[in-house]
């Protein structure tokens, strides 16, 4: 009987568990996750912070009980120290004894995940400081709001996690700084659409800093943090969260011989196979590709994640099965403010080697007449010599963030902005004006080719 | 200088008019319209009607005197009588005078739009009878609603117009009835997916009966109508809107001899040409072709109007432009009740000759952990041999209905189910599951394919 081995029991690991426990031909398969919780939900923690989310085992989508029962051995306290590949073993350590043991593979798949990034500020390490990473960082921040009702609150990093945790900062009542060190929020955008993010926080009453680089934390007479010391002067904070993106967890791999990429994460073909034969790699920790600039890509969601996930189980399995990458779809809110993008964005596309024209359009989400219609911008790249769409970008009010699929399906399938400009999409008052936005923003683009 | 003539000032008219307005060469050209409005929103009417839009004046989106102040000679209350194609001319009768006049074109569209269907029920023409097709159709209803003020409402027909002018009458407070002759409402989806929403209507109180025929109307002493009778029993009514569908308005083009379409409406090419050249039809006139079947389509919607307007006003400024063809999709909402649906239903694939597999997934608009996540059906319907994605249907509550264009561009684009359910959408906890519905659904009918 095969034997499966899945290094870490998030959205990576799991799917892969649960579509090979769905194959026809009997595994023997076990999940080392070194933490204690299974398959929960990273992206849902800034919600549970912010009061959306009641309690947080809801965020746990299935338990490693839960897995179990579905006839997954997951292991939870199980730390995989290191990977064998010639030996086809790995060594684990069991958190509560401290005892290690080898266990033999044919297949292994490496869903390792990433960490936060957290530079050595001086007095990183105080109290009142987290980063927003999993169910324990959380459940801790959550505490401390409910117990201490701080009142200032600061964020570092104007990234996805950082203008979700503003946000909730701002539902749970709290005075919130976000500090950047870029010109804009929302880096993965272009800077006129950051702009209108930026725009968006602070008519919330979130005092925005930008081009704000933090230096280190001033701590109170108990070890707490006090005020954020940055560039530009000093402020106060009760509790600080940073949001300074995720590194790949690939070390574990690295040491093993398996090949890192140029994004840093684990390299992997289009199967998610590793340089080393029947080891793969899937989630956060794993590189792809982006279909659009063609190049190496590292897109740390859990939507490839859960998809990377399932490509290696059909793969163990013995369906052959592909990851077709990623075109770097994202959306997010803060507030009413609704952001979402997809493909590449104009500098992007330059960087890429494209000669690109985009265009930004103002439309409304709903016909004029329709109430509580809600502005958005549009921005559509395309290239200048083909007139085929590169990426989209959007920022506005309710209804704009879902947008960006139609336009990520497009992108997907390479049609050109004229095309798209003429595509039937679903048109009715309370959904639409009889020309959709993102029609207008492909035809604006289209046009501008020629300008 | 070129003589460009337009029959009908609503969308596809000027539409036409303002692309040839914005043309680098001068074109002499005429608008007539035989009412007095132009480019009106028929689609806003039921909102109207149902007190979300204030004033009527709202729903024109430009008024003759605005087209005029752009350029456009726009001639209300000018109707055309006869079509010369020999002469290059049409007749003219100004309704204020009765007097009539030739104007020579060079160029003629025909936009002459489509009337309601009303079939000669006895006592059809009784007071608080109607049909919702233009602003006076709207307001008299309205003025009914508002001073007669009515307590039982029928509405006969359970297509699109029918539905929302369901939803207005209880958004009016009235007690209704909806009467249609079919076994489900929503002709245009499979009928599992028409069931849910005959479901939610009678959730929202409306009483829908289904396979009932209307046979006549009973009337009071004062020649109002009291009840509607069918096949099923009478229906006490104070008021009844029929919305029983439209039909083209061709006869102005068939006397002139310009061919008709097997649907009825006029045939025309991928440019929007007639069979006589330099005469063009656009909007709810005229066909186009259905790029799923391959075979000739009529779907009156004003989406296609404004873009088969636009293809003609190209043509005629001499930038040549081709309408891409319709795939069907449509949305629409009653109450918190979402429809939308692209491509072919199952059985519309079935009679183009596919042989069809179909799959439909229950999910919801969010992560199941964030708030007021709605639950909605997907369908998905796949050819069996090539997995090529044939159409989609949604059934479902707040945010299901837009989702429809994702699946519209990946219909348009001749993906298959396995490659859709790959797809880099957008995902965050407000805004969608790990696997959006479609995603899931998608999957399924790629799966099917092999049971």
């Amino acid at each position: 009987m095969t034997r499966f081995v899945v290094i870490g029991g998030d959205a990576a690991g799991m799917s892969a568990a649960a579509q090979v426990s769905r194959g026809v031909e009997p595994v023997e398969m076990v999940v080392f996750e070194r933490g204690e919780f299974t398959s929960y939900a990273a992206c849902g923690l800034p919600y549970f912070v912010g009061g959306l989310v009641e309690g947080s085992a809801r965020l746990v989508a299935r338990s490693p009980e839960e897995h179990r029962r579905r006839g997954v051995d997951v292991r939870t306290g199980h730390e995989v120290l290191t990977i064998d590949p010639e030996a086809r073993e790995v060594e684990v350590r069991v958190a509560d004894t401290g005892a290690t043991f080898r266990q033999p593979f044919d297949h292994l798949l490496v869903a390792t995940g990433a960490s936060p990034i957290v530079p050595p500020f001086p007095n990183v390490d105080a109290e009142g400081i987290s980063v927003i990473h999993t169910i324990p960082d959380a459940v801790g921040l959550e505490e401390l709001l409910s117990h201490r009702t701080p009142r200032r609150a600061v964020v570092v990093g104007g990234g996805y996690i950082g203008v979700e945790m503003a946000e909730a900062f701002v539902l749970r009542g709290l005075d919130v700084t976000l500090i950047e060190k870029l010109d804009q929020p929302m880096a993965t955008l272009d800077p006129d659409m950051g702009r209108r993010v930026s725009d968006a926080m602070a008519a919330m009453g979130i005092d925005v800093r930008l081009s704000t680089g933090v230096e280190a934390f001033e701590v109170d007479v108990d070890g707490r943090v006090s005020a954020v010391v940055t560039d530009r002067g000093t402020v106060p904070a009760d509790v600080v969260v940073l949001a300074l993106g995720v590194r790949p967890n690939v070390a574990l791999a690295a040491a093993a011989g398996i090949e890192i990429g140029p994004t840093g994460a684990i390299g992997t073909d289009d199967t998610m196979s590793t340089s080393v034969a029947g080891i793969w790699a899937a989630g956060d920790c794993a590189q792809s590709h982006h279909r659009v600039s063609g190049r190496p890509a590292w897109v740390a969601l859990g939507t490839h994640a859960n998809k990377q996930g399932r490509v290696v189980g059909l793969n163990v399995s013995g369906s052959p099965a592909r990851f077709p990458g990623v075109i770097g779809t994202a959306v997010t809110r803060v507030g009413e403010c609704e952001i979402a993008r997809t493909g590449l964005t104009e500098r992007e596309a330059t960087t890429a080697g494209f000669d690109a024209v985009a265009e930004v359009i103002q439309g409304t989400s709903r016909a004029h007449y329709y109430p509580d219609g809600a502005p958005m911008a549009v921005k559509v790249v395309a290239e200048r010599s083909s007139g085929r769409m590169l990426g989209a970008q959007i920022v506005g009010g309710p209804e704009a963030a879902k947008r960006i699929d139609a336009l990520a399906v497009a992108v997907w399938n390479e049609m050109t902005a004229e095309d798209f400009s003429q595509l039937d999409l679903g048109y009715a008052p309370p959904f639409s004006p009889v020309w959709d936005p993102t029609l207008i923003a492909a035809r604006s683009a289209s046009r501008a080719r020629t300008r």
